[in-house]
């Protein structure tokens, strides 16, 4: 395929199981801030997504933006996830929309919505027979400032999306792990993602058709407490894990 | 009273109206970040929100924060909204959890929704014959980047609350003149807010008990697009004047 994708924030653990499965199905242009620590046999940009002008040029000739790169600590400070995360998504969306991209998958984070794990819900919530779910129509109230500047990236790439008509998906990203959900967790197995429904949530995403979305990037655990309805809906997403699969 | 209420932005037309009607109901502590312009009978103090030690010392002994400072222009650049908007109110978030404050009201802005207002839906949501309503519970939608950064103070806020208890009311508030709505401007006069319902609706904060609100701030206008249920019901708010009694 001769879609020209940039991927920010490549050395993370989300573009390693992206470029598992999809490493031939799209011209790809990496990004990340330092120099790359492995061999990839794509094109490889060493720059700091706060650079306007790096920016500017990574963008020549793509069509979709995937954006991953952020502080991608739940429990990192103010200071550095209002201009790593917050500043930093603006700059992307900006050069994005300037070089006419056409599609732009964001990265978010169930931290957006951590806050709904009150006490009175948990650990009922993180179990297969409750019912609760959150869909992404809810409001945001997040658990932490990561969760803050995510739900952030959610509205700038939605004033993005309306004034300047790029299409946008939002994904709430689970808790993502290679070969088996986390153990003795119960709150990152009812969230958990596998690497293989991880890239192809991503790959929906570079194929479907939307305008604005929302939707939680989980595999269809038993014990979900995140709707995947949407996902399934407009994306055409299929998870094929479970964490109820495996001995915990 | 003796209530004490700091006032951020203690220069701006909203703290006008306010102080117009409630100076003697409380015991007010105003901040801005330049010299005041006129005489105050109240406690002045000069700082810059972005400035967090002046901010610590100008919580001492404060029972409720009323946060209206911030850059006001609609076409405010995103580099401003990101300093003054979002990392100041964070800052002023923090100082008043630090002090123990209690309460906190903050000025939104229908910019934070002004995205709704899309081609297909104006100039018809201006008029009293339609019923389309906002009430607070839909996920924003930024017209600019000054309306990406109050909804980015709210979601700041609703950290702070679920976190550290804060009480918390978000105005998002509409067009906010003196003695009549706006002349030749249907959307101004749906979402007028008359300087006795602003101070009113403040008083009402001040006054009432809640735990996280988001409310529209406007007065009871026949072509209104808001709903003002929430604001009626949680914080007893009984607004006089109505944009529909003045000719156009």
């Amino acid at each position: 395929m001769d879609e020209a994708v940039l991927l920010t924030g490549a050395a993370g653990r989300v573009a390693e199981a992206i470029l598992d499965s999809l490493a031939d199905a799209y011209t790809w242009r990496l990004l990340d801030r330092d120099p790359p620590e492995r061999e990839y046999a794509h094109e490889f940009v060493i720059a700091d997504i706060t650079d306007a002008e790096a920016l500017r040029d990574a963008m020549a000739g793509i069509d979709t933006v995937i954006h991953l790169a952020g502080d991608p600590r739940s429990d990192a400070s103010w200071d550095s996830v209002l201009v790593n995360n917050i500043d930093g998504t603006e700059t992307v969306l900006d050069a994005a929309t300037d070089a006419e991209v056409e599609k732009f998958v964001l990265a978010s984070s169930n931290h957006a919505v951590s806050g709904y794990e009150t006490d009175e819900r948990v650990p009922t919530i993180y179990r297969s027979h409750d019912a609760y779910r959150l869909d992404g129509t809810e409001l945001p109230r997040p658990g932490n400032f990561y969760g803050v500047s995510k739900a952030a990236g959610e509205l700038l790439a939605r004033y993005y999306h309306d004034v300047h008509g790029l299409s946008v998906a939002c994904l709430r990203l689970g808790n993502l792990t290679e070969e088996r959900p986390p153990a003795d967790y119960e709150r990152g197995q009812a969230m958990w993602l596998s690497y293989r429904d991880c890239a192809h949530l991503f790959d929906r995403c570079l194929r479907a058709e939307y305008d604005y979305e929302i939707v939680y990037g989980i595999s269809d655990n038993d014990s979900k407490y995140y709707s995947i309805e949407r996902a399934r809906d407009v994306l055409g997403y299929d998870p094929q894990d479970n964490s109820a699969y495996f001995d915990r």
